[in-house]
């Protein structure tokens, strides 16, 4: 079994409007210094030691991101 | 400047039912070997280096993280 950890972000063209409300509420709220929020998604995926690199690449690239509008990348981590 | 990731994920007791599609479709698509999925949330930050890690963890604790629900890690990342 390994862990397997896939990051999902918006492209940098692509407007982040969850992100951009992080960003513009926590002056309000008192924090100073954050001058850029996005916000993506995470997975963590158990999967077994047959899964190969290029099955991962599939599976993110397929279901897990958008490919136009989206960017990823995958790491395995230990456990 | 500094680029900060905190990732957000359910409290394993929670349930996920968006990791649990996506795990659920896996095998119907042709991918086996992929256990168990779990999608949260991956957020970047540009912080001014005035920021320090106390600012950070409530930022993380109160706004980007649900804590009755959620767990998140925070890390600073080289740029």
């Amino acid at each position: 079994m390994a862990r397997v950890v896939v990051d999902v972000m918006p492209k940098p063209e692509i407007l982040d409007p969850q992100g951009q409300a992080v960003a513009g509420a926590l002056p309000r709220l008192g924090f100073d210094g954050v001058t850029e929020v996005r916000q993506g998604k995470h997975f963590e995926l158990e999967v077994d030691d047959s899964v190969d690199d290029d099955t991962l690449a599939k599976i993110a690239e397929g279901f897990l991101a958008n490919p136009v509008i989206e960017d990823w990348t995958i790491r395995r981590v230990e456990q």
